[in-house]
């Protein structure tokens, strides 16, 4: 399925090279302010001018075409869409039988009988996360005052990140990176014993986040080297703050009150600017393939701001399930 | 929600020391030959007798109340059920009001309002694993021929894991691990491109198993430290047959054909033999916590069979989306 | 799916011969009094010993195996529990083959390849609304104060209900009849515009009732021969009180505040005592059949309990959808 | 929620004077051939140029934004867009506190707290049902050579329908009317017991129509009158064609092989050419309403399409979660 979410619910459409991309975001309480313009910082941060990052400037504006009324969302489906410029994809066509190694292509073209559009990995595209951070500006506004925060701590290995990107892009190839993020302010007990804990609806999300390759909450992967009793996390307060946060904020699949935090493995951009082997799916041979184009040397440097939005949707969609009223002027009496 | 799945459902109920736990399964495909004995082994796995796990002997015994006919599925839904015995929960008593660090107590009481049944983490408890290992073993029939083996390949950072478990025990401590999963024979085009993707819906179910704190698939988070050029896997064959498996048998979301691997990181059992610090809920000051009875030292070593349990679940479910019948032996002409 | 609901969730299973039957109850609010015998005066409804229904006396005990501590529900699932007791079957051996008019038998044997439970209906017996009166009685709980009624308005046509009933056992037949059902005390704006209507959703579980053939609300089918002068309700208060009440309570899909109003059609108990003609599953030849057993000559007469729940069961879920409280004497300040 | 549906899974969004409506279409197989044209007819018979229906000539176009690629579906969700023309909505501001009578407005308002778009009844309207023709459109496709048909047979209680209507438009009235449909081809076994039985699925979509106000399968209502020897559908063949078809094709929540039939009941349309009394939301006194514009006088008309298209879309989802595979000419193997 193409969506996600139980009372905030967001289905993306779209593809890379296809008209228009978008999505349709159910469940957002009325009376939240809008305007287009709302979306102009998130969509920036998802465009850095970084070495690294794709060059050509997208200028992507958001359509909000139905939910919202008189500055206001109206409770109604809001529908907001993003149309592609016209692109030449033709340098898809040359490729369009050989699957790129590291992308959808292969198992897409199996699964679909051929019929997907494989111009820029169609509706596999990185580029379908637009509608993603589109979502996650409604969701912060239902979550203010909760403040989420994603960076990139590391690209390569390596906390230079500028240089190790550079770096890269002179060896004309990628590198991955990791993204790590925190949420301050969550209150306590969102999520289900089972199956629906926080880590993993946020995990569900952040693995639909093209790239992503693991996620680990709290000290993660460590605690796999832990003892119990450096990893328990000593309770203080009676607002259950801890000493230590090696849970991640998170106990039983429940926020505990202290602060999310989570890391997230970015593998490197597929596309890389060399000559690769891959097989013809038409004669079955190996064959040379070279991806024209210019794309990210580091697809990690784009994710803060996708990541933060994934977050903010599952938090969401989590807080609306308790008894959370968005911060709205209400304009009559109910 | 306590369920998962979109035609193969599982709901779970249940509690640590209350009169049950079990499951609801819900499309199961008729015909599946099964008998309460078809539980045994995977139970067994459940409750290794290692040093690490504990000693009490429990003999958990499934009983299949409804969905079952004449020795098969009938199509209509499975309840399994576990009768808990009746075991003395006084020792939580004293503890009622003094969360455990690293249990879901103090969340629980917050979300429940106290109401939560407090014995042995009530339904938080890692014994409702059982259910998804009862659920598993429907799943495993499902699949077949698809083999999903699962092993715990390091403990407290150690690969000489009985070693380690005993000098951990010895330090009346407890010890995370690594469980690796290996899934063979899986079709080519399972899961969704947003936001069902392979990875988001196995991610999803691992971490709702107890004590689970992080989920990479192929290289993981050794992907953030790689070149493009290193991790993309090659494309050997018409099969979708590469060269490396960095991607894990995932490509976009897909799976591409090769083997799914992934890798579950456990964290230290939170209840150790030892004197812990807590705070008092009903008086708001620092207490001392001791937590009676015996308990694993290394969770992560019942946990081979959960993890497969799990990953059953999602790719019977997956299958199931598909054109996939299961082996039965036919009754009538359709 | 056997199930309903988003979030105060119903999972059913179980069979008419087999060993149980039940309900796993999701989403219940923590803190709400129950205890065992809670269920009985709407267990006793569902059985009543009037001429027309069959006289064995069942004596069904709910059992409570999870989700309860102390009495009150803890938030987790609830497990809701019925043993059958050892019925003697053999009556249906002989019909095995030979579906019964009016009955699920032929669509169940070509769906589930022959292996469903074909004992007195197996999975789609009318026993199975036992678990929705226990579903039923949390909802109301959790509803209260908002009262819901349903009662039989005529028998096969009539509304000389008892007489007509003991008319048509006379004969060997069975009889039909209509039940209506109102709900006061809703608050405005339940439901949603596209696709979950109040309407839609009550009528998505009634007709989800063994029996049911049609459902009309407010003026309902009489609708269709007015004019719009006559239709519409006078709004006459700040409230939403109307003058007339031909929505049926409902406008838009959404609750308007006055009374929700509904009729039901059920249709005559299937299994009657006469010799009727059918078709052999072996040997495709026509047959005769003879229904053995004690059967409801009014099935009708058993519905109201059961439609209330059903009804009970949408509300609560709309309820807890939104900002909605459950009354319970709260145990700690959250 | 604003979508229906399992596998093939319909969101829709906007409003009758907003910039758009449309809907997202998930689950739609790969390789069914698409055009825009294909929409025209059914679009049509939704605009009938008949007495009692607005004569103002829309002409609706779809535009597929995405999910169709070199004129086949891609099997990702596709995006169907309708543009509003501007139109003048001037009128609606007088009336902007006065909820019309019948309509959603007093709830409405309530629900969404005064933020609602309340022009020409926003999201509530009846001009949404446009999306759902369009997704019915596909669903045909997936379902033939299955044939579904619905028509008006009575229109203000008489089946002179013209004549009956043009009376109606005279006294400046509108009148209800009945719609009956008819699917012939459908296989065995469609539906499931609890709660998603055939009947259920089918009246849930029914109701989510703008003036659906009662649903009967078979023979519906009048069941209630009949005797079960009268009722019950007498089996006479391997196949299960029966002599009557009482049961509208359905048995215990399946069909069984017989067409389906249904009726549905429409209210009149509740916007009239004549003052009607309501109240001022702002002062809370009672007011003179008029409904300025044109507005059909048997919104019935319009239903035929809009109930094949429902039917369609509840009847594709069910084959699709059987092993049904639509007519698509394969492009590769598989």
């Amino acid at each position: 399925m193409n969506s996600y979410g139980r009372i905030f619910r967001l289905s993306i459409y779209g593809e890379s090279h296809g008209p228009s991309l978008g999505i349709v975001l159910d469940g957002c309480p009325a009376g939240i302010p809008l305007e287009e313009r709302d979306f102009d910082a998130d969509i920036e941060r998802r465009n850095p001018s970084l070495a690294g990052t794709t060059t050509r400037k997208e200028t992507d504006r958001p359509q909000i075409l139905s939910g919202m009324f008189a500055g206001h969302t109206t409770g109604a489906p809001l529908h907001i869409l993003f149309m592609n410029k016209d692109t030449d994809s033709s340098v898809y066509d040359a490729i369009k039988d050989i699957p790129r190694p590291g992308h959808a292509d292969f198992p897409a073209h199996k699964k679909f009988g051929g019929f997907q559009d494989h111009r820029g990995g169609g509706h596999f595209s990185g580029r379908l996360t637009l509608g993603m951070v589109a979502a996650g500006v409604l969701a912060k506004k239902i979550l203010d005052p909760i403040v989420i925060h994603a960076q990139v701590t590391e690209a390569g290995g390596s906390a230079k990140i500028e240089e190790t990107v550079e770096e890269a892009q002179k060896n004309r190839d990628s590198i991955g990176g990791i993204v790590e993020c925190e949420c301050r302010g969550v209150p306590v007990g969102l999520g289900e014993p089972f199956f629906d804990t926080a880590e993993s609806l946020l995990s569900h999300i952040l693995f639909a986040i093209p790239a992503v390759k693991g996620v680990e909450f709290g000290a993660g992967f460590r605690s796999a080297r832990m003892t119990g009793s450096e990893h328990n996390d000593r309770i203080l307060s009676l607002e259950g703050a801890t000493g230590t946060n090696h849970s991640g904020g998170i106990n039983g699949g429940l926020t505990n009150g202290n602060p999310i935090r989570f890391r997230v493995a970015v593998k490197p951009t597929s596309s890389i600017p060399r000559k690769q082997r891959s097989i013809d799916l038409k004669t079955g041979e190996q064959t040379d393939l070279v991806i024209e184009g210019r794309h990210d040397t580091c697809i990690a440097l784009r994710m803060p701001v996708i990541v933060e939005a994934a977050t903010a949707i599952v938090l969401a969609d989590l807080m609306l399930l308790t008894q959370h009223k968005p911060r709205i002027r209400p304009k009559i009496q109910k």
